[in-house]
């Protein structure tokens, strides 16, 4: 976890103090489940609650402390459990085993984890949302290859990203599925020495869904699932932040990151506004998708379970639900104050010479019947002359000059398919597509 | 795509022929529909049908003669079907781009290769669940860290393997949902030149549903998706792979891959008997999952498209399709055939002098009101010999014979604690957890 | 291997025939060996060398019909050889075993695949420097995260691309030394059945040093760097791809990826020249360092050996040396006749109404007497509205115009700091650096 | 960074303070220079040394705080130098770049790092090569595919780790020789307005080289280069871990981690020894090598430079190189202190019935003259007896009541197949190899 790129809500959620706090109630809601199946005292569960209910302060030194000697994190924290509860606190952990209380744990973590995610995500999508409508038809050349294409809008480019995180959030609410299990099934996950009810119970109370067979571990496919898919919406971060980016260039300068008063682009040149919130997230997406190999990694462990897993998720747990939180606020902040500019849209646009409308003249030549290969070779050789030009000439003129292209289309059929509107007449079904329907 | 890890029916999807099969599907569906719109004359799918319907060679040879020239791959088909259909065909592809086909046929073949994938794994998961309800109750014992733990069963190391590959299916259904989709957008998405509704008719009729905004292409955080889940699949993979191996190894040998008549397991050692197809299976893991990071790289695409992704999507399409089809068949046939040994696994349990009762024993002694601490040094003091003697000591007797332990707990409840039927009154509720309730 | 992305020579490496050809001659040389030693006849080894000699085909498929009654590789091929040569051949293999031939020859392979693709970089290396001359004082605008920063030359971009190929180049040696090690050292690696001179002869014909000690493998750690460095070189590969992907890009257009007659860009939009080959690159890149994590998963074999790497390197053996081949030899071609367009560059330039030029006066302010936070101030103020302007408004004569600033500077001070040339006293220097003196 | 895996002495590089002190010395060591050149009054460097050398806390707080109003660390550094060491400071950083110092004090970072993690791994040879030598010819069974193949001695184990991480070292030092480069060559690398000299200086004086042709950055395929390095060398940590959580399984039992006094292996089993320490290399292991990616994807970075590969060198710098010290420390002592149990490996060894003699039975057929496919077939149908018998039948026994193969070898004959000691003929050349002749 890097400091800088991280959020307090979601950092504290995995802060030694919250994770002793969900052990806790863990191990009381399973001790209360237990007094009720008579397999121990039901003052056990009222002693653990009656103290909890002074809200004591969680000791995380004096946790420690104790696990320097004892080497087991869990029994450590039983034992400063028992020191300040008392005697009833022995019958804490019966039949149960430290997976239990730790895979449940890193369960609830991630689901609220995901939770806040969900959370961040609406935020940005809330975002993305307003800056659509705002340009749903904010003229804007499209670009494939990095080359001009043909006209799109704005609002259509915010569509795709709103179309784009609206996927991210449904794979988000799956993947949260998919982790938010727990198991309370004892070593090796036979229930031996504890009933499958104390696992129910603890589930319900928890806001989990029983793992139908563990295995002293909730098998780690679950937790391969879940980084691979923060993979993949961090993947999808990269990719708004990349057009963000690319928008900035000096040359093209459709769009820029907000510029805050007092900020200082460079310490040599003082002239400069770079995009750096976006190529950190750029970045940062690249950390978060790595995390999917080491998390596939951890799913083979070795027959009923091994540890090798644990290290790698005292990494991967904090570090991409934390950056990922931070990237997500962090992009919700560049769309919500991205300056636009449609008037250096409109120039960048018309800065080719009309070479963007090269696909209406050449659909129209075909319909009035030049066959495709010769249309295709017409409407090519004048755009290559605009093209040569850097957009001096323009390609309307050049066809209205070409005598083969007259003897199929007049002045007046070739103007039309000039219209920058033509383009977004489906805007509205697109926008109804992803928005729905007004 | 490695020819010795494919199969036929995966492969055949992923040929030159299946692909330009897909594609004239596309455009005659798309040139039907613009026939009905009157965008084209009707008669131009119906020539487009007819000469399919003559089932012509798809004559892979000369179309890629003709790409040779173009440099064009769709330009390069089209030119090849008109030179079969004739003039008729000039109407095809009308206000379409090249990755309308492109990329719908991606969908297509990602879709139907998810389909088969299913089939693989629906097969997989009988011959789990038939090994499952054989060895239902064979006692085993349960390793943690890969040492003696407490005993579970065989049928529940194959109950946990049907549940985990259930799991995955129902991911890899919704990664083909992800993926289904149909863009026939034209150029930048736009539909500019191209009515939505020729989109909705190409995709009812591929069994796609249409891509609510494309840009050029379709957006490849879906495919990220995808090859992220195939990922997970093959990780799962390589856990029940790894568990096999372990289980062959000489010293455990409670199971073992099926062993042909005729088949040499060493040029040099006649005495061997590899768990070759298991460890290739961890191979092959390891390359399924790597395709996941080229494939969460392509997401970011340069604002509406760049061709990026297409050199990535020619290697890992086909040979994440077929790698995992052909481990998964691998591994169902592993399953189907493993020579399990019952009686090794009652001998390796019992190799540990009873050390696997420690925790009952542990339990009875705090339930007698030992405290949690002086119970769990009573135990490990004698276990440690147990240990200690490579099991030629038996921990029932060393209880018997420490007065500390005797003071709590009688002989016969020592014994009791020894008894391995205790360990398995669960696993017929689990067994219902995962098969469901008979 | 994807055929589109592959190259005839190095994919002839990576054939069974040359497979089968090496294991050939690693046979006949350890033959050759044991007869000196008089572990097996002399006439061994000349019977084998004299059927060599008559320039055999060496029958793929009847190896496999072999293979496929075997189900051993090696056996399978011992065999096809015995049928041919007869009695003698029986001599063949003594004490070895099939790692021995299969890693030895892996590691020839590798080492030829590292020869070739030396010289793919000596070819880049040399096209890289052509244009680095040719270009050594063109002027075009440095961008730091995509704005304008500074002056540099289109040769300094060059000589940037040569440190760092030259980089690459050193990384392959040392990798190919990592990699072209020779085990024949039997089961297990001991030598108990094979004398160690019989390593050191077969090394020593094949241009390989002999592997210290090999556990039946040569150790995977060698192959993990190996493509762990392909990976690298991939990734500068992509570098400079997207630099050219950048310069090409429409209100860029500095330089171009080179359009041959007859080329088309787009199906539907005749005007498009795409960097389509860059594009490739990148997407290339991707894939090949996609390769390393595999290469790394593979050094953990079980004790001596397991199998789990062999698959993972049928994969990414032929894939990745082929796939960089490839690579480097279409970079080779696009720098080589990359079109490189100075004017555009100029008009580039210029068109910051002299921002570039701002650190400069910046250091003049400081340097007469204005603290750098005033100085900053100062040139910032201007600047900006520079940069709202469009370009429109030049910074030298605001600056001109602002009397905080002329208190420190005169106008003639001023111009000097506007001078393009200033930027470049020390290119001379870089170029000897990276190219050495003249 | 997960503080429970990070040693004091790696993590004081990573901190704050040591980072601003190598700022300190960059920023002072240029001014230095540029005070010779005359670019600047010679007091200024005096001013900063004079001030440095009272030893002054670096005030990480306040250097925060200024940052948190400038956004820009670089300049937030030299408001607080300046702050403390008055008006001559204002000559610091003339003509240099941000990145001039950034990427310089990541190299002094980087190369420092190497130097303690080179350290790390002469201590693990050393602790490697006593082990080797203490057990040179302890003999054990060496294993192929987790199955028993031939003896081998527990040296030769250890020799194969020794020649691994002699290799690993080698690679270290040469990955520190890529990283170890200087920049001081100003915004976008042109040395504009600053000598090349002054790098020159401050790289003699830090120990570096100079970077011979930098962009304003550093080129990151050295990054690239070094962290796939230490993937590298993380996956032969992980392979030495898997090998002793192998040889610790409760069937296997031929070492073991040495286990405290006082250590409890399990809150639920109080019998339970588990090879906790290398379970967690393998998951620290995973970590290291998931960084080469992410630091691969950092080379393509945009044009002259961009700041996306700034975050990801935050997280993995640090996490790399203190997580790899860890685990090299860790590995050290778990090497030092293993238990070796080498009667227990001769029991396993003995429990096989003697097949793993077979090949030299084999050889021996062949060499009286029977063919190879005969000789395979008669040691094969006798191993396969004493491989189905569990090791209670015996192979020389079996292979003495086999009137086939007594027509080919006495008694005498076949007993000296089965001689231990000749295995271990070449131990002695082996080691020489590796540690070189006595």
């Amino acid at each position: 976890m890097v400091p800088r790129y991280a959020r307090p809500q979601m950092t504290a959620l995995w802060e030694a103090e919250a994770k002793y706090r969900i052990w806790f109630e863990i191990e009381a809601h399973a001790t209360e489940k237990l007094g009720e199946l008579g397999v121990v005292p039901e003052s056990a569960a009222k002693a653990l609650w009656a103290w909890w209910e002074t809200n004591p302060k969680v000791d995380v030194e004096a946790i420690d402390a104790i696990e320097a000697v004892t080497k087991h994190d869990v029994i450590a924290f039983l034992t400063w459990v028992a020191e300040n509860v008392g005697d009833e606190a022995r019958f804490m952990h019966q039949g149960m085993t430290s997976s239990d209380v730790l895979d449940t744990t890193l369960a609830v973590q991630l689901a609220r984890s995901a939770d806040l995610l969900l959370e961040d995500i609406d935020l940005l999508l809330a975002a993305i949302k307003r800056r659509a409508e705002e340009h749903k038809y904010t003229p804007t050349i499209g670009r494939s290859h990095g080359i001009h294409a043909e006209p799109v809008t704005f609002g259509l480019k915010m569509a795709e990203a709103y179309a784009e995180f609206s996927r991210c959030r449904a794979r988000l609410v799956a993947a949260r599925d998919d982790i938010a299990t727990c198991a309370i099934s004892g070593a090796v996950g036979t229930f031996a020495n504890i009933d499958p009810s104390v696992e129910e119970h603890v589930a319900e109370r928890l806001g989990l869904t029983p793992e139908p067979v563990s295995t002293q571990v909730i098998p780690r496919d679950r937790h391969a699932m879940f980084f691979a898919t923060l993979g993949v919406i961090a993947s999808s971060i990269e990719r708004l932040s990349v057009e963000v980016r690319h928008l900035q260039r000096t040359e093209v300068l459709e769009a820029e990151e907000y510029f805050s008063p007092g900020q200082k682009g460079s310490s040599a040149m003082p002239h400069k506004r770079n995009p750096v919130l976006t190529e950190n997230l750029t970045g940062l997406a690249r950390m978060v998708r790595s995390y999917a190999l080491p998390a596939m990694e951890n799913v083979a462990l070795w027959h009923e379970r091994d540890i090798s897993h644990s290290s790698v998720e005292r990494f991967i747990g904090p570090d991409a639900c934390i950056t990922l939180d931070f990237a997500l606020g962090r992009l919700t902040g560049v769309i919500d104050k991205l300056l636009v500019y449609p008037e250096r849209m409109q120039k960048n646009m018309d800065r080719m010479g009309g070479l963007v409308h090269s696909q209406r003249v050449l659909l129209a030549l075909t319909q009035n019947g030049v066959s495709r290969e010769d249309a295709y070779r017409l409407v090519q050789r004048n755009a290559m002359k605009v093209w040569e030009s850097d957009g001096a000439l323009s390609l309307l003129e050049l066809l209205k000059a070409d005598a083969e292209v007259t003897a199929a289309l007049s002045d007046e059929e070739l103007e039309k398919r000039f219209d920058l509107e033509y383009h977004f007449k489906q805007v509205d079904t697109i926008f109804n597509r992803v928005f729905g329907a007004n």
